[in-house]
């Protein structure tokens, strides 16, 4: 039995916490949250106890902790948790400063944990398949990849005061799903950006619209579009062009119902956010953690994933803003 | 705490338990099976004692029963679950005879209980959600219905000898789909079938191909297609027709990938078979039934929609074998 | 220069013309219509002259005709085209009349001349693929046919009253693409109707929905479903299973616009009605007519398809009025 | 009668001669090509003498001139055509040449001729659609624009080395779609490209893969990504994202055939190249500008646009080459 502890408590906790209490030999034993509230509730619905990251840490017995907290604890809880010799799954980002998310990534090396990052896109069915697909080599070589990734709505200014910019807090995903499918690394990041559905989000100094461009080492061209207000909902595909075709991985339909009327001919709108699209992905990914932990299976993703979708995100943000293209 | 006995620890038992145990407040204290083995196993993962029909009858704390044996014990089950007041849900079909199943029908409302029929396909989130819509008036009155419902592959001959035929076997789903899409009854049935896909279905005195016409008492025109064997998979579509528009509610895809190569452009095939399209509406169909019982829900089916469908398959059947057109 | 004589200048006459004067070594000579002024039109618009069905049968010259006139018209116009050598394409009907349409045929036999009927939908890009695709084995031998035949709206009362009934007006067409498609004869028919779009196509003794069962001599399985009233307009499609797979014939969208807004995501309804979406295959039939002429290409139909869709239609007249099952 | 000259009589002149002759009221009388037996061919098709360009220009009665030649070819006779006041269309590009393409757009202007610059996919039925829709308010404010624009496959060297690169040759309609489509002007411009596909390409100074990104003045985004050769054919689509949905215009296929097999759900590839693409665009182009000037219908495009297409061309090649954004 593993017995597992849980830093949040909030939306992405219990999803997580629901996920992690239904693998098998898992136990979720504490749950740590400066909301008590919160963390009773969790607690009690998985028969756990609330507790204190010192507790925790303390405590031989746990063997893993899933960090689904604030993003300013993501660091501190990482290195903890390395130096105590805890698997550990954190949510990104590892840390909004590069410099910082790369010490975590140090420590995380040389303690010899495992580290996952939740870059949970790789799990969703479609996005796997594809990448499944382009490495069985139905495609041939991938040359170009398109990403289009839109939110539905823009988060609370506050929220985005505190968010390190749209490119560390919405693309960091796109970043990873650009490592991830091309195999390949940046050679010059170019991008830009407007303030195009929110006058508030100019205020707060980001922009809620982007356009990246990535040319990669071996000359692979990538492209990313994102808004934070897409007027559909949730938009998540990407287009990967190799030598013998190209792979679309679009987006889920909550139903296969088609209406003919007078005025068209209509299916439903994409999965409304995150956690409708990504239920299954959420699931899998924390079933692949414990895959990792109880049957050595390798991991999927590890904390230089984290730091080098970091690094892109930076590199994006610099470009943006000082108006240049940086090269890696 | 509500405790439940599941009779029948097969393929459809086991996700039955699955999916009952999920629910908050419901318990699975009983199983029972004739392989003692198969009860064991079930038994064991959801921490319930292996029975027998006799005990779980006579165990008044049991509050529900979940009948998911062999067709031929039905009818005895619902009979024995009614006079001990125990709530009903029972797979299909009721009984492979007419006359049986009305005296089990007649039972149940005598008694009082509820009793589910297990027309699962209700509960597909595509299928309901035509329902839904089409109830809400968007296609305006329905007139015309297209059923087409196809198996990947025909069971083995031995399950054939038992199974009442394809009418009573197969369509009795698609007879359901009809009453409940069309929300009317049959004046005439029109059947006929060929044997194209399986000569040995042929030799035990089946068909595997059927094409049915159903006309309804207000006039309204329903067709259902069926095989055995599509070589793509299954395939589970229907579309229906109203004054205003069309409602089609159509296939589930494993993934959204669409490979565009030199060939053509491609998507998925359907998922595979039942238990992957209708894993979802399994699930619901389950939740449903403690609902209704620990809430109060109005149930979904009833025994009576499990006598109708077999009434329809009953007529499609001599309209078959005799050639000819059955009126009710 | 092969001279051109033709009857009706309609609608479906004016669309002949068209594309006939297209092919090059082809010239409309002679126009007919009782409409002078409509003859003169299109007379005028070609370079011909208008002329009288007299005129036309001793004009050696004339060596082929184009009816499009009036359905009553057609037999008596085939058979004096037959008697003078000419060759004919002539629009569907052949005659209201099965016993006249046959001496029809039995004349145009004798005569040795070339016969076309208009059954354009063979001709369309879409169902012509389709078709190919099929007879090249893609999907095994075909087993089972659905075909969906829907139009916009109804013709008016007073054309319903001349014109033979829905069977012999509409799903004639429907009659031709089933021995078309499964390349088989009917051994039974069974067809039901009703009114539900107009009472007043029933106060005309008509149907204005259909359902049409075709069990073949080899055993294949075709339904057809009818409307003359789809909200959204002209719907032609057929499915035709195999023992290896699936071929869906589509509708054609006048552009491939998908919209994506808060209510749904939207493409355009099919091509308005039988001009749209046929307008090319009656450009490629009468292409195909001049091949036969000119270039000794097979003629792709009959008059002998002609009388075969006709006894089709027949039967489930007969089926449909006597509520009994017409076998062959 | 509008007596029209057109030099080019190769491939992309006989289809606007072909689409010229069926105008009503236009005549092609003359016919020039340095290919002498190309041009009598064309000329022979539809009743026109070959004739010279200082002819042409002499000839009072030409009132308008097809300009289909090879490019460096087209300024002198913009040139010539405004000075003896002959309306003018014009394949892209105007010229390779920026400053060489304003002073005919400045001659053009002073002479007070129509100029129209053969961006046909204005006209092509999907995008003129998307066009339409999203000016009338659709999907509310346009911000975002992805183009993806794919060829089946490369020229040869021999054409790519006089072809002004991929930005000027092949780009250049995807930067007028980018205009068009949004309405607004470029702020900067980063373009970067790569050889991928063909070793040749590089060998000439060219790329075959590009990326481009446009930020115009009033901060929408655009971009473009481009491939010589996509293996699966001529891949044209665009999505333009406004504040309240998208349109999304896509490919066109020959057929609407979906085929179910074993494999998968397959449908047609694109229409194989431009020709076959835009084959009702170049029609509707054609007949456009005899709108123009036959019925003082308002010119869709101008040398105008064809100077701005440029200008965005040679600040992408300039991007692309000196690897920085290019501002205007």
């Amino acid at each position: 039995m593993i017995d597992v502890a849980i830093f949040g408590a909030g939306r992405i906790g219990k999803i997580h916490a629901g996920n992690l209490v239904r693998q098998s030999g898992v136990r979720l034993t504490h749950v740590v949250d400066p909301d008590a509230a919160a963390a009773a509730a969790l607690a009690a619905q998985h028969g756990s106890r609330v507790s204190d990251t010192d507790a925790v840490f303390r405590e031989a017995a746990v063997r893993a902790v899933v960090i689904a907290s604030s993003t300013d604890t993501h660091a501190d809880l990482i290195e903890r948790a390395a130096a105590s010799g805890k698997a550990i799954f954190c949510e990104k980002p590892v840390d909004l400063d590069l410099a910082r998310a790369r010490r975590c990534a140090d420590a995380v090396k040389k303690a010899g944990v495992t580290c996952l990052i939740g870059f949970q896109r790789r799990y969703d069915p479609t996005f796997a398949a594809a990448k499944q697909r382009l490495d069985a080599g139905e495609v041939g070589a991938p040359e170009m990849l398109v990403v289009t990734s839109r939110d539905p709505g823009a988060p609370p200014v506050e929220y985005l005061k505190r968010s390190g910019g749209i490119f560390k807090d919405m693309l960091i995903h796109d970043f990873d799903i650009f490592r991830w499918i091309l195999g390949d690394e940046a050679r010059t990041v170019f991008a830009t950006g407007s303030v195009l559905a929110d006058p508030k989000v100019g205020e707060v100094g980001d922009v809620d619209c982007t356009a990246v461009t990535i040319r990669t080492k071996s000359g692979r061209l990538a492209q990313i579009n994102t808004t934070r207000r897409a007027a559909y909902g949730y938009d998540q595909r990407f287009e990967v062009l190799g030598s013998k075709g190209m792979l679309q991985a679009g987006n889920h339909r909550p139903t296969e119902v088609v209406a003919w009327t007078e005025a068209s001919v209509s299916q439903d709108k994409p999965e409304y956010f995150f956690l409708e699209r990504y239920r299954v992905a959420y699931a899998l990914e924390m079933a692949h953690f414990f895959d990792v932990l109880a049957k050595g299976a390798t991991p999927r993703t590890s904390i230089g994933d984290g730091v080098a979708a970091l690094e892109l995100a930076e590199a994006a943000t610099t470009s943006w803003r000082e108006k240049r293209i940086v090269e890696f």
